[in-house]
């Protein structure tokens, strides 16, 4: 096999294929970019490590320095979208001290997200297939966060007392249907409305 | 090919495949509980047509007097899953004259049903990749079901004013999250705490 050239000043291999340089970690950054858009597009069984370098405009062997497999690209693409996902939404919600205004702008800032990232959804169900365990860690983790700020906000009397692990669930659900809206529906409403109509629903239910 | 033995006291072949006479039902719907337990744990693309009727306890050519393709007969499962669903809840629900009450009766029909057909999740996931359309009607069809029974029971005032249509997608998406704790993440917690978690949100909402 051809050596590509892009190789020759490409980072050392470091634990666990994790880049060691800033360099190495905006081309690593770039692949798993590539996946995003082509494992969306075409789904993974279609989808090539070819397609994915030659997206990402690194040579086939580039692609060998961070990653070994097509599946283990995929699996760090799921994981590092739920790492995304949870970044951004924690941030848009930094600093805000009432949980019911932090619902509302994490559940604001999750569907922008959605939105920039229209190829989310397809991968994260196709990993239910792929990759189970790649699946259930998204949701768990994600799960876990979200019920402790539950559990905390609980405590500081900004949410009514209940079931936190079953909420952090419902919850989650309500976000991620109205993200398939969004994206795999392709609903017209806009963001703001969906976000004020959801609120609604969380902070007051739907009792007259 | 040798013609199956069961080929011959086969019901005539109607429009649409739809069988005559109430044997020619029966089969077919053998055929679709199968089709359901081997593409539920098999995954779309590794199971056969031999597989769902040797499952099925059919010879391979009756296969063909009720469906025409692998893929034809996924989406049909798919569309005859959300029927399924839609009559279970409508039956559970009939007869309940308030909202809310018929609400936490659907939930929990709904996630009995789940528990019953734990492939269900599975099959209608990979329908976003296998077959879009049917995926797209499945959650559509459920979706206007529901938001005319919210339009009803605001018109009844037996829930507050609001968004019926992102309401209805947002209940979807909670009922969606409990029954994959359920069946994909294999949750221990009883149906009905889940139910009663869920009501209390679905009702009352978070505020304090």
């Amino acid at each position: 096999m051809r050596k590509p050239a892009a190789e020759a000043d490409a980072p050392q291999k470091a634990a666990g294929n994790q880049p060691k340089t800033a360099r190495g970690e905006a081309t690593r950054k770039a692949i798993l970019t590539a996946a995003e858009r082509v494992i969306g597009e075409k789904g993974y069984n279609d989808a090539s490590i070819g397609h994915i370098t030659s997206e990402a405009g690194v040579a086939q062997g580039t692609f060998y320095i961070y990653f070994t497999t097509k599946e283990q690209v995929f699996s760090e693409l799921v994981l590092e979208m739920g790492r995304l996902v949870r970044h951004t939404i924690a941030e848009a919600t930094q600093g805000i001290g009432n949980r019911l205004e932090a619902e509302k702008a994490g559940l604001r800032a999750f569907l922008e997200f959605v939105q920039a990232h229209p190829d989310l959804y397809r991968i994260v169900q196709e990993a239910l297939f792929v990759d189970p365990a790649a699946y259930e860690e998204y949701y768990k983790t994600f799960a876990a966060g979200y019920r402790s700020g539950l559990v905390a906000a609980e405590a500081a009397g900004q949410i009514s007392k209940g079931d936190t692990e079953t909420r952090a669930w419902a919850l989650m659900g309500i976000a991620r249907a109205l993200g398939e809206q969004l994206v795999v529906f392709k609903s017209e409403k806009p963001i703001s409305e969906l976000v004020a109509s959801a609120y609604d629903l969380i902070a007051n239910g739907i009792k007259p």
